[in-house]
């Protein structure tokens, strides 16, 4: 099994949910939808989304929140991190 | 047992974190942290930052995502939500 993993960003949700149905419709039976910092919101989206209005038999089987260290220009900072599992219902 | 949420919006984080402490010093055994939309992100910031330099003995006992229906000057539209509920150690 490949690794099923959708990294969330700044572009449009719509982007992402095609990402995860496509994970699906290849036959993926587990996507795991992962966020950092403001992209955590679009994370939520889509999930919600994705299970929602796209597929089938799919639901959120694990929600974990963390919090990573991250290095930038100005030092080390914390921000805050999201992943959501989907998973085909048995 | 009153009703102990405290609902994430626009505020600087600390301002929930604030609210979130004072109400576990208050006697609370549980805290629900909600948002909604673009404050989910601030939502899981405002857990995170309680639990892990503010509260001994707290952790996150329950995440919960979904969709809400929200009316709008053009209509109805859909929001995602989350709830991050904090519990006390036994």
């Amino acid at each position: 099994m490949t690794d099923n993993t959708v990294f969330v960003g700044n572009k449009p949700v719509m982007n992402y949910v095609l990402a995860v149905v496509t994970q699906f419709n290849q036959g993926a039976d587990h996507v795991a939808v992962k966020a950092r910092g403001k992209a955590i919101s679009r994370a939520v989206d889509t999930a919600e989304i994705a299970t929602n209005r796209f597929l089938e038999g799919v639901q959120k089987s694990g929600i974990i929140t963390g919090t990573e260290l991250v290095d930038t220009e100005s030092g080390q900072t914390n921000v805050s991190s999201i992943e959501i599992t989907l998973s085909k219902i048995p």
